[in-house]
């Protein structure tokens, strides 16, 4: 048997709090990592422990709980829900099955963690943001897992637009590059398929994208003009696939059904504009979520792939000696560094999640609204339908639904 | 009195080329540097001569042509076409002029050069592709001033596509990004007067873009869809400014009758995706006209204030050592650097236009097609055209005229 | 109470590793992180487990064990060595306790982990060296802490030098540069006592580039020039710092006894040319070590700033598509990292303690030699003390002692 | 016969400026680009005139003369310098023949530009500053080609340091690196023979360094200590080499008699330290001069491969918001640039000659000292001396000669 954490009060006689997670591929490994971690390297109120995971292969799931430090193991969702010992469901699982588990969670007075994007559907979605705005009225909340708020530059990056560093905004432009989907070989996975997925690029990097330009731009969009197209229509079947994916392309070969890149302009309420592309095929960029704000007063830009740095251009500044500045974001008195390390001392992908854990715990600690609430993400989701919309009637521009 | 270049005859024995230059400001002078600096730079077919130049100020343009070394001035661009000295006549005048000068050029038997964009309408685009069609017929040539394929990282990058390095194009992401205009005071020049410039960013910035990406690529747009944006809708009339601009905003302010950005995306007709932003809101960016090209094969990436590097990411090389290389264009085998300095030494920006000239010399004496076309121009114009009705309906998706 | 790690077999019966870890300020903290996380992300071979802390103020230390999950908290390094569930001692503290502590540890048969530098002086150095080949003989291993050799990237950068990529080396230039001495006002802290610390920028700075050079390089150094310097003589004491520093600067100023920046060029034993620079002045670069080698086919550029870039040019490609590329080590082949994130998700600093902890787990279980050893580290003691003798005899160029 | 720039009265009646270069290699090319140039571009108080150009090769001297513009060939030199439409000699000859050229043309009433290092030897150019200093009081002005202080960002630069933004200087790493004779095929030119060239990297490379570094930092060096190295050691002649060359390596090889790399440290007058490099091995790196300025207030940085940026680190603003800037070197008010181009549009190499060429005519027509003169020129040297004294000195510290 593995190292489960141990549910031990805490010095301050505050409760711990009991973490139930569902999923644990590669969100759940994040997760993971995020709440055995916060813990130790910030002071929080309630002191997070690893309760249980669950998945359906239960030998899996036990390796999985022994190898994170989970202290128990669940097949059943139903049965992780109803644990004493989890106060909080964190739901890791495709976008298909959020909804489902959530609304659960929530009935169930747990508090909700739920991964990007909220749901597949604006319904689903909607009726995800009701229940969390009924169970807040019962001391419960619920946030969606946009984490890269919570790179420690993204969250600069807000707090300067806030700062009204950029004065009025004139231009945001986004995009979200991968490239994993360049091979024509690579196999149709679950992120493939609509009705797991929900979408392709545009559900997995456009919400990201779009939550990430709303929540540094401090507006949102009024609408949007979108192409999407799917490059590659027809894949392999991945090992092991479930039969009846489609009779399509004979022995082995599966219709993708989900779009492989998205592209959209937009405008903000406040007539800045917006373009926003998220791709899967772009060659040689592996991670680049890359935003750029162009204010009156100035200009930010940012790239995932260096995501210590933050770049400034200062407006205001005579010409002679202005210029795009590296903000190296890892100086004391910036976001969430104060707990790491010295100034210099890089952080990576990972600690996203531990800053994300680490806002939950206190929001959960202190009764208030964590951010991006399930009313965010479904917000994001009306964005995200304008685009599909757009993109099935010519790119005709298309209001988001308030 | 300066300096005039002599009309001498080559040491072959070939004649000279004599220029004749309409317009005299930033792009007069640019020009003026190409066509003086051509002839000592590279080996020629025949030596262009800076026969006259023309500007509506005599006093000015006589300043105008001893500080650049034009032999003569003259007042009245017909009587510059008129003149036996001249064999070219290169139009640098702004857009409204463009199609009556350069169809009194062609009529008048003299290959011609005309700055971009091609024409403000795409009538006139078309009536002067047609004439250089005309006159090609009698030994005549005629091309658009898209000097940006002259960037040597650019003319490499067209080569680099051409010969399959990119593969099957997924996506071209092209910005022009400027920052001139932030300053709401900046004043209302004729390039913010549509009777003048025909459009904005669109037809200033887009233009090249459009053209660089279409040339890249080695594809044309299908169609497109787009918005445009009037940010600072009313701006101090200059000093001397013309009466009649418009009588808003009482004494000292007109309209702003163009557009201050554009965006827009688009299809190839090979089915790569396009996504185009032309601006001069982007405080911090001075020339950023950015392209990057993903295609199943590889990548490249080009941004004009590093002018003299392209960025190339090899697809088939093995994960282990791939990334973005720095090309720096300067080595002998690269296009147009045999001529200058040793690998490292870099070029500037107005080498475009001694690239130019020699391009077009060799046309001109070896009775080939220069490129861009006027055909291509009108191209570009029709691409322009099917973004501005896009625009005007809703950002739906319009087909470019074939 | 917090959460200690739990002492248990692992799943194959084999024995988890108990680590003591005497020191818990930045490097302690640092460590933690390491030992919690390595076994939640890699498979090992005996799952370590965090037994024991030390540290000479006993609320302190018991504080941060419950912060970072350490089961026991000792006041006496003695006691800790003597602990039976201790199987490795982790040495965390200044230089001038690291030969006694480790020599201690050795003999009570402990395996031995020890912060860089090694020691303050190479005669401590000697003496570790020695007792760790005699443990050897007896089965116990000892590591020096040089975690820079950790980052993926200068992982890599040594394998692909291992593989001839770069052929024969002729330049290897390496700088360390801080700036958190830049104002005079920052207090003289232990770092800045040589009774303590040893040297100044030279151990702290100059000990890791020696080590990465020569790791990366796969060389040694023959000999060595240099220069070191003193820029601010005197600071103020830090708040309840110990008397009788100083009499200098009367009340509450003591002097700076170690130096603030140290430059030096070498040979390696190979021929190749070396230049270092370690410095706590470099205005405006917090934590940038920087390394680049050149060698008669390729060259390799690393900076600590970005550490998930490394750097190649492969000279011999054709000079036509030739340049550095970024490789973005977050590969799945690419060191250490087939146990993170998918492609393009960075790590941070603390990475590199989590891949010591993998490392010599490993050696730990399976018996051989894990590196650097502290022969390695006390080759690096005595280049720092060439250097230091250099510096003191005109800068003449001094022999490495071997 | 080719297009001789005319002898014409400026029309202020100002007489125009003869020149008259030798040497008419790259060197030529480049400054006759400068001197064609100049007077386009800026307003002078005398107009350049291309009068006479020197080569030993009559046909050749003849052809570059046609192609540059040069109204006139010469074979000999002091035929040249006896012209009376020559009024400033510009020596672009290798380094053994400077001293002998700017002597007579000194002697015989001429202002002379002499390309760097002003000549091979300390005692060369003793004599050389001391005829310059005699000439100076005869009313001729004499200048040292070390053409990369009119890089507008390299000018810039020395501002900033001038105004007092980086405070008291620590540190001045520079270093100039190229990769030409990486392949020990390459042959053995003139640059690689101690009789004409005086020195290798050093003379070629380190001369400008040392004077880059201490034009910006605005301080000279104390003293340095240095290594240097010849890795390849014989090399194949080239086509047409003249005989004598050495016996050795049989038929077509021989000895390489300068040094192929340069590595130095050293103190300026002031306290700060310097660390130099210089070689032509640094495989990748095509012409990068690097330098880096760090102080107690700020920092500067600069690369040649990107000339026209200059990135500042301005050590007064709060952490928060402070990194290292791009300055985009490219605004009106920046230096030499408001007769240049729209912000954004860059500069290449060979504008330095122009800068050059018009703050020479500045200063022969105003009568002032242009900068580097000969003394600074002489001191240059000097620094180059104890460089090679120091290398053969085992790197003993060596003070530069006052």
């Amino acid at each position: 048997m593995g190292q489960p954490e141990q549910r031990d009060e805490a010095g301050d006689g505050s409760p711990p709090l009991g973490v139930g997670m569902v999923g644990y591929a590669f969100m759940g490994a994040a997760h993971s990592q995020g709440w055995r971690t916060v813990g130790r390297v910030f002071d929080l109120p309630r002191r997070p422990v690893l309760a249980a995971v669950c998945g359906r292969d239960g030998a899996a799931v036990r390796a999985m709980a022994d190898r994170h430090g989970w202290a128990a193991a669940e097949t059943d969702w139903r049965a992780l829900i109803e644990r004493d010992d989890v106060d909080l469901v964190d739901i890791c699982t495709p976008g298909d099955s959020h909804a489902e588990i959530a609304l659960a969670a929530l009935a169930a007075g747990k508090h909700v963690l739920c991964e990007k994007p909220l749901a597949n559907t604006v319904e689903e979605a909607e009726a995800m943001a009701g229940a969390a705005e009924a169970a807040r009225a019962r001391g419960q909340v619920a946030m969606v897992g946009f984490n890269y708020r919570r790179v420690p530059a993204a969250a600069l990056a807000r707090s300067m637009v806030a700062e009204g560093r950029l004065g009025e905004l004139r231009h945001v432009r986004v995009a979200y590059l991968q490239d994993w989907l360049t091979d024509p070989e690579f196999p149709l996975t679950w992120r493939l398929r609509k009705e797991a997925a929900g979408s392709g690029a545009l559900g997995d990097l456009g919400a990201h994208i779009v939550d990430l330009a709303q929540y540094v731009a401090g507006e949102r969009l009024a609408g949007v003009s979108a192409l999407t197209e799917t490059f590659v229509r027809e894949r392999p079947l991945p090992e092991g696939a479930s039969s009846g994916l489609s009779g399509a392309g004979g022995a082995g070969r599966g219709a993708v059904t989900v779009d492989d890149a998205a592209l959209f302009t937009g405008r903000f309420t406040t007539g800045a504009l917006a373009s926003f592309e998220a791709t899967r095929y772009a060659t040689g960029r592996k991670n680049a979520l890359r935003i750029e704000l162009n204010g009156a007063r100035g200009s930010l830009s940012f790239d995932l792939e260096r995501l210590n740095e933050l770049w400034y251009h200062d407006g205001t500044e005579p010409d002679t000696h202005a210029g795009f500045r590296r903000i190296l974001v890892t100086e004391p008195d910036h976001p969430y560094l104060a707990a790491w390390w010295p100034p210099g001392h890089g952080l990576g992908y990972e600690h996203t999640f531990v800053h994300q854990a680490r806002d939950l715990v206190h929001a959960v600690a202190e009764g208030t609204q964590p951010l991006p609430s399930f009313a965010d993400g479904l917000q994001v989701q009306r964005v995200l339908a304008a685009v599909e919309e757009s993109a099935a009637k010519n790119s005709v521009f298309t209001s988001v639904a308030v």
